[in-house]
Parts: structure tokens; sequence; C-alpha cells
């Protein structure tokens, strides 16, 4: 396993976004979890990297799937983890969401992991612990509709692991075209990638109703296009298609007319595939409504779909990232 | 502890029923777990076999006794675990089961043990885990009226030490007599002790009202007697009285009257007990309803309850399961 | 680190109350907690002490603070732990608190920590393990009204560590003024540290509305002063002041009239601060109901409020309680 002594820079004190990161960050990411991923091929997919840590996983709105892969993810290091239930948690008692964190950090907490309904709560955590002087470290796993930056880089590393499975590198996705499609004025999972794929230079496409692809975007993003319609002209030569997640409760506020005509419109199909290149894979950050963003025959079909890749990396890619948060980059090698 | 280095044949790739099971398996867990126990004798009860594999407890419908159950077992084999909770899940987000199955493979689950309300939810898992190459195995930990395998088989265990504590053989139980009270009907419990007392030659009496007593049964298990009354036909000479829980949900139905009238008509108490042979014995799944399949002062008393054995011998038992499926029998040895 | 091989006396069996604790008991969990708070500032923060242990957190009443302390101090003691959760379990089967606590002793749980709404439910526990032969300690993490042994025992520690951090003891609370204020009525919290102050020779005074401070305390505890105004002649000189948690279903029940009045009445802020001691330290066992018991400036501020140094020595406290009664003082040394 390759030696990895880095001098993690200041930003990597702390991981609540991607708008800060460089392509040497991106690579640091994809390096490490390459690591880490060659660990989980062992007999024993397990290293001592964070023995006697704690890692507590504050998720203020309820998961399972983010929640288990971080929380998997801590124990193959090695750490103990705590899982925080908040519906029956001090914070029906009156306590704020600091006061919580705080607690946690007295009893000793070396990262948080973080999520909340909404944006900005793991950066005020963050502020809080520092202003505090606590050795934490915080990880935003979702923060409203603000960013979910631990999604994004599984996202870019599985990706990346399609042109070289050993070492995955941002080079790779230079000018590929990657086409993201649904609901982009309300994913965290979207934003975040923004940041990582325009960075790493990938062409990004962004494809929804236009109730749900705001113009604006445009402005942040200056070198991403848009389109209101699935067609052969946002598919052309696609690369990589990045299925959202449609929620529910957007149909109640009208977003959207019916989950049936969702899928006619913007649903990934065999017909719409041909416009795509013939090497096309797919990714959703699940979990998937089978028929509506995708049918379920793309979906079952290994050669298209990247979605339990994107699961596996999960693991290799979150501890990589509280290996590098955790350790701060002092330790030497992984093992 | 002695060598346990067996080829384990196809069937043991998941346990989901004991339908299939024959002599020589109800042989292998006796054996397995009679170890497993000597491992709980110790002072750190504490085994490294699983060391670094994951056992994922997907209690669909909700648990703690058999969760918990399990999920030490995992942890004495030195397995890391995983949970989870239905309510906060990815199902209420739209997610079929078997995405959720999916999910917990491609995060590198080694062993699901899956509870669901509906029969055949674990060998639906099974089967497409199969279909995906997925190296996972399945363990039905009670599927709605179907099986309860691990529930019988510590059943088994539990009845053959009574005869030979050190090393407990299935050929013990020939022609013993086991009654078992109550909601056979609905009772998973029930049809899995089914299979393996009749495998084991025991011979297996059914005593319960004729709204919960299928006669129907009879033409899958010929050799069982079915009673409808609790008297001492139903009890001469019985070697174990199996009772089951009386669900109370049943109640509204209409299928018995009161539990007032149940206890007087199929509870168990000191006057029936004179029925049975000097030295029988009483097993119990829980959680008992006391007062209504069992007297308190016949539960508590040492010399007849066999229940706290159950709970104790349920960790040993499944132990024995988690080993034998997530090695394959290639372990030369548990410790 | 210091050997640790002492011979516990009978009442050492559980922890259910402080009412029989002399000082010499006080000062044993001084010494090993000294001893635990050594081990956290460790960079592993982990002992072998009980590898292969089972702790079960039984928590009928919901629980964050508590409950993690709890695992997180048996999870550094290298012990497995088992939860809980009353909303699934067994109990809305039917099931008795006792039969529940007979499953966890019969699955092999070796420290059980009981927290329950219900006054004297740990007592009951633990009496009916005793009776059963069960190697197993109850620890009463809070019962109703009656009693938190562990928070007053972390309370001492965190008051005496003030004196001497390496080696804090009772010796040095003799005459010191501690001023309790709050709803003293239902606070088990106050019960318990009335025990440990006055056995350690404080000079305890009491503060409260007359509806939330029974007189009736000074029968038992005949040294103690109340006062039903927080003023100069409550507050003169006091080098603790411990404010306690005001629940909002009192207000419903009319003790007291608005939280605006109790803060203006009852809350701790700089006013009244300059009447105690300069050295003055505040303590609360948290979760805080900002500017409600205690302003808010004062309780950020640092070289005023040890809440934060109650939650850290809080593990420290637990780990020396698990350890005492998980060994039975037979371990010579933690390490």
């Amino acid at each position: 396993m390759a030696n990895l002594a880095v001098k993690l820079p200041q930003k990597w004190q702390h991981l609540l976004s991607l708008a800060d990161f460089c392509l040497a960050d991106y690579e640091l990411v994809l390096q490490t979890a390459a690591s880490f991923r060659e660990v989980l091929s062992r007999r024993t997919k397990k290293v001592p990297s964070l023995q006697g840590k704690v890692v507590a996983n504050l998720f203020f709105e309820p998961s399972t799937r983010t929640r288990n892969s971080f929380d998997l993810a801590a124990k193959r290091l090695s750490a103990d983890t705590l899982n925080f239930a908040p519906g029956t948690s001090s914070l029906s008692k009156g306590e704020t969401i600091l006061d919580t964190a705080r607690t946690f950090l007295a009893m000793g907490t070396d990262l948080m992991v973080v999520r909340h309904s909404m944006a900005g709560v793991p950066q005020a955590i963050a502020n809080d612990m520092d202003k505090l002087g606590g050795q934490v470290a915080v990880l935003n796993a979702g923060d409203g509709k603000h960013e979910h930056p631990s999604q994004a880089l599984l996202d870019l590393f599985t990706m990346c692991s399609q042109f070289s499975a050993e070492t995955p590198s941002v080079h790779s996705l230079k000018d590929r075209k990657v086409v993201i499609i649904g609901d982009i004025l309300h994913s965290r999972v979207a934003r975040s990638n923004l940041w990582s794929l325009t960075t790493c230079l990938a062409e990004v496409h962004l494809v929804g109703p236009a109730t749900l692809v705001p113009p604006e975007l445009a402005q942040i993003f200056p070198q991403i296009q848009i389109h209101y319609a699935l067609d052969k002209y946002a598919l052309a030569g696609a690369d990589f298609v990045m299925l959202l997640r449609l929620q529910s409760e957007r149909m109640e506020q009208a977003f959207i007319p019916s989950l049936r005509e969702y899928h006619q419109l913007f649903g990934m199909n065999s017909d719409r595939l041909k416009w795509c290149s013939p090497q096309v894979k797919l990714l959703h950050p699940g979990p998937v409504n089978r028929g509506v963003e995708i049918s379920s025959n793309l979906m079952d079909d290994p050669n298209l779909s990247l979605i339990d890749q994107q699961v596996t990396n999960g693991i290799a890619v979150r501890m990589a990232l509280l290996f590098l948060l955790g350790t701060g980059g002092r330790e030497k090698a992984i093992v």
C-alpha cells in the first residue's frame, strides 16, 4: 500500500463543501480511496488506522444508506461509533443544535458526521467547534439543498475508476460529457457534483423541467449547458448519465405533473440510450424510484449501471475521508 | 475445541427453511453450537472467527429479542454489525425490498439476517443475491407465518442438551413425546419445529382450539397427532411441552374468546402438569404472556422451565449458524 | 497507572443509590475515575479491561446523553454493548420489565445499565437478578424522581478536580458552599447529590420556589439550608452553583408561572454572580434551557462553567463504575 504522508492544507480541517476544492484535493481523495478499495479486497477488510478514536454520526435528518455507509467505514478503520437518534434526543428537551454538538465534543468525539435538513448546519457546528478550540473534524453528510460532498466524491471516484481501476485520476474526466437529469433545484448531490465535475473539466449538461433547473446556475458555472428536454441534443455522445432522485414531496408542490409524465419526459430508457456514447454508464445516488427516473431494465443491466459500484465505492471513499480528516495526514501509511 | 473442517453441502449457502434439512444437518448444528457453548463458558467469550466480516440485521419487522441475539452472536464472533431501522429507512422513500438488500450487498455485507412480516421475503432476497453473483449468505430470522429456523434449532439444541450437556445428539429425541400447544396456524416457530422434530423422529402432538390448529397439517406431517383439548390424552407421558406465544391481535379476529378462557382451556398449570412425564420440561419462544400460555409459578420453576436456557442457547446456536454460513466450513477450527 | 486491587464491599454488587455510600466509597470512585481520565488523555483511548463482557443499555425512558455516555464508556473498556429500544420492544408484546431483564441476563449480559421513569425499577431488577443467582451488576442510570447516582458521582469528581486535577479527593469539599437551584422536588440528580455532598461535609443550600423545594428534605438532611429566593443570603460566598434542568412539563402543572418569570426569579446571571465567591464555578447536568436556568453569557464563559467538563468527566466516571462493578475489583490494574 502506498505511503500517504501528506501535509494536508488548512481546508482539510473539516469537509463541508467542495466549493474550494482544487484538482490536487480531488486527486488526493481518489488516491487514498484507491488504497482503501485495495484493503476491502482483502480477506480481513479492516485496518487499525482510527483505533481508539470516536466517530459520532449526528443525523438530525433520518438516513439508512449514508449513515450505514459512514458507520461501516468508521468500523473498518477500527473507530468506535456513536449514533444520535433525533426522535429520542435532547433536542426535544429544548437543547440547541450547537449545544448537542458541544456535548458530543466534550464526550471525546474525534469526527462528527453531520446531516441536517437545513443548509449550513455542518458549517455552523464546525465554526463553533473551532471557536471552542476542539480538535474535532466535521463532515457534511448532506445539509438541506446545499451540499453532499461525500456523495459527489464517490461519484467522481466511480467515474474515474472506469478509465483506470487501479489508479483512477481526475485527468481522465477532462472533456467527458456528463449529463445530470432531474430535480437540480433541490439537489445537494447535483450542487456538489457541479463543483467537482467543472473543476475536473468535464463537459457538464443539466436536463430537467424548467421548474426544477434554475437558470441562475449558469452564472456560477458559466461552462455548463442547460436543456429543458431529454432529447438527442442533450444526450448526444454522453459518457455518463447521472440521474437524480425525484422526491415525492415535489409532486405536492406542483413542480411536476405526475410520476408517469415525469418518466415519459425525463426518464432514462432504452430509446434514449441510443443517443448516448456506446460506452455510456448510468449513475444514481439512490434510493431509486424504479420506472420513474430510470426504467427497470436499464437499472439492472450491469454493463450500463454503476449504481452498485457507487455504493461499494462509498465505503472506500468515506474511509478515505475519515482517515484524512481523522489523522490529518500525519499517518505514514494506512496499515 | 473440536476441529470443524467440514465440506458443507449446497443447501448450506443460505438458511431459509428447515424443510430440506436431514439428520446430518441437525447434527452439524448441534455439534457446532456445543463448541460455541464452551466458548461462552470461558472468561473471554469471544473468538476471531468472523473478524473483518459484516453482518447486516435487516429487520423489516421490529424485534428486540431475536435482533439482539443475532447481534451479540455476531459480535462474539468479532464481526462488525449493521442495523437497519425500517421506520427511518429508504423503504419510506419508495425503494423496493430487493434494492435495499442490494445496497447492503454492495456495501460489502457478508451475512444478511432477514426478518419480514411477509412469508418468502428472505428466499426472494437470497434468490436475487445469487442472481447477482453476490457472495452473501441470507438467514431467515422469521418470515410471516412461514418459518423461523434459528428458533427451532435452538429449541432442538436445548431439548437434546437435556440428555447430554456436553455432546447433544439428535438421536436422543427419538420417540420422545413433544406436545406443542397454542396457535399453530399462525406460528412460524411451530412450522420450523415440525420439520426438525419429525426428522429427528420425535413423537409430535399438536394441541389447540380448532380455529388455530389446521387439520391439513396432517397431510404434510402424517406422523403427527392433533388434539383439540389439553387433556390427559394429549399430555400423557409428555417429555417436552412447547408453548406458543398467543398474539393479542388474534383476539380481535375472534380466533379465541378471551385470554382468561384461553388460559382455562389451553394454559399450562400445575394440575395439567401431573399428566406429563415426571421429567417433563417446558419451552416457550418468548416473550411470554404470564398467566395466559403458562401460569407464573410453572414459568419460574427452574426444574421445569427451559425458557432461560433457550435464550442462552440462542446465542451459541446463532454463533454456530453465522460461523457455518460465514466461513462455509472452510475454517479448520473455531479458535 | 495505579494498581487497583481492592476488595470491594458487598454494596458494590450493584449501583442503585448513594444512600449507603461512605467516604471510602466516594474516594474509590474518584481515584478510579482519575486513572481512567489519564487513559483518555492517551493517543489510543481504549483499554481491554472488559473485553468479552457485555453491557446492556436498558433505557426504558429515552435518552441520548446518558445512554451515549455509558455506551462510549463501555466501548472504551472494550466491552460489547447491546441496546434496548423501548418503542419496538417485547414490552409492547405484553412482556413484563423483569422478564425483559431476565432475557438479557440469559443472553449473557454482565452489566445492565437501567433507566426507567418509575422510581425503584433498577432495584427491582437487581433483586430479581440476585434471586436468580445471576452474576450481573445493575447500574441505576436514573429512576423516576428517585436517584441518578452516576450523575452525582461525575458532579463530585468535577468539583473535587478543581482543587487537584491529578488526585481529586473528597476531603477537598469539606465546608465548601454548594448551592443547588431549581426543581428539587422532581430531581433525581438533586437527590443523589444530596447524599454525596452531605457525606463529603460540603455546606449545602437549596434554592427554588416553595412549590418545588419540599421542606421535608430537612428531616432527612438536617444540615442543609433552604431558601425561597435567589438572593445574596443564598449565594453569599458560594464555591459551586449547581443549576437543575427545568422540565417544561412542570409548566403545565402550574408549579411555576412562566419560563420568563422563572429566569427573573431563579435564573443565574451576571448580577447574581457577584454575590458568590470570586472563584465560583457553575454546574448543570444538561440539557440546558439557555436563558432559563442560566443566561447564555455565563454558560459560555470557560472560567465559570464546568458544564463541558461534567460531560467529559462523565466518560471517565462511568468507565470507573463499569470497571469496578464489572471486575469486582479482582483486576490488579486497569491496563
